[in-house]
């Protein structure tokens, strides 16, 4: 994961598309991540995967505020099937990455992965559905979105 | 806490005010709870506490939902002192007792303690303001509440 | 449900087995179990199927904590499908379910639900593998666990 | 703070120390550190805080996970006195700050601070106690942690 650099200082992040369709985001492990095992608690990965699609909107251009302020559609998470593959522990600087997998009518399809280096960690497909953000019904997918993908 | 009773199969809970105006609930600890160190986070705690207030509530006949729906109030954490003595672990069977200490035009005190058994873990002073529900600016408590207490 | 008691105070709670294999627990949903988008975040879910796999392993008899310190084996999250229907709210109480699937030498699979009343909000198929305490290497079943079931 | 630089991309981030002492540490809000208040949850800034102290100490050069292997010493958050002031929104680009008040034999303090801009959001008093990382029994700071004071 050259695309992502990590100072010693544990500051300096950047985020980059990789060639060309995987976009990667660094994720550091703090104490609150962690569990009772040692480890990073396993739902806590899927908050990791979470932040690294909020991160890959924003990088497209996406404001999920704006889109629900204006267009009242959010997202919601409907579907993964998720592979813990291995420990992540407390300091480790980890990265995450997404890869647009499909988009449907209302549904945006993902491939995601979190990574120590080289080792993959644990991955996912993740599949995302537009809602009204009133009654969390299903919607089209907004507009502001699938123009930018 | 004889007023609690939580049996061998983990499941039958109880709660009840203690005399006079102490109000105890069950918690459970999960490895949800825990971190790297082996014991409950610490921040968790406070997520304990407001679990108690909110079972106090209730237990008076408040329904908060209701409340916030209604008369656009919602409670809002805006002061705590805490004091973290012992350390609860994973399985750990707790109690969270709850202590109305005051209360203001717009805000409750609380004297709060997480026990295991006999034995106190942690102790906090916190402060509740009833705030909008819309804008987070200051109201008077609602009256469904003054009432109640 | 009605093998899942939860009376008006919010507070006795009964967790039983259904007939033949389905283990239900109550779950209540407080603040700290919401997101910004009203609902119950959705990784929040799996920290509720676990605390109902460890109930039903206290219920079988198993003592997580004891088998750590003494086998030197856990249980560790390797594999989960999992489907969110519908979204659950603050103060709803669910219900999460947990049926045995399967047992391998290694592994347990688990069909778990989280319901309010008799609605499916989540589903999923998950599979827990035993571990080594120490290096969370693979490790047979503990043999305390394949005697209870 | 203009010590903290965080880039249109979302990414970029430098963490520095201001004159003279107050190190500042940026976060920002992801849907799992909201409530369906609509705000970040009052507990989870004192996770944003225990992040920041984390980054305060790698900063200064010292690596919590080797002194807890070699010295087998651990930090415990022992006392906190916290005002929230402002709640904290999804999206929200946050910077928090640690500014060591005080050091015992066997505690640090900390003022910290949580900001929006230059808009304080939280400010908070912090005492941490170095402990036994086995029993977590009170211990003398580690000679490592007060060599780089």
């Amino acid at each position: 994961m050259t695309s992502v650099s990590d100072d010693s200082r544990g500051g300096a992040r950047r985020a980059t598309f990789r060639d060309p369709p995987r976009f990667a985001w660094p994720v550091r492990v703090y104490w609150e991540d962690t569990d009772g095992g040692g480890v990073v608690y396993h739902s806590q990965y899927l908050a990791f995967m979470e932040r690294a699609r909020s991160e890959w909107l924003r990088a497209l251009g996406a404001d999920q505020s704006a889109i629900r302020d204006g267009e009242r559609v959010q997202f919601a998470v409907v579907e993964m099937n998720v592979r813990w593959r291995r420990a992540a522990r407390y300091d480790d600087a980890l990265t995450v990455t997404v890869e647009l997998a499909g988009t449907g009518g209302a549904t945006l399809g993902f491939r995601q992965a979190v990574l120590r280096g080289e080792e993959v960690l644990v991955e996912a497909d993740v599949r995302v559905a537009a809602v009204d953000a009133d009654g969390l019904r299903p919607r089209r997918l907004p507009r502001a979105i699938v123009e930018l993908l």
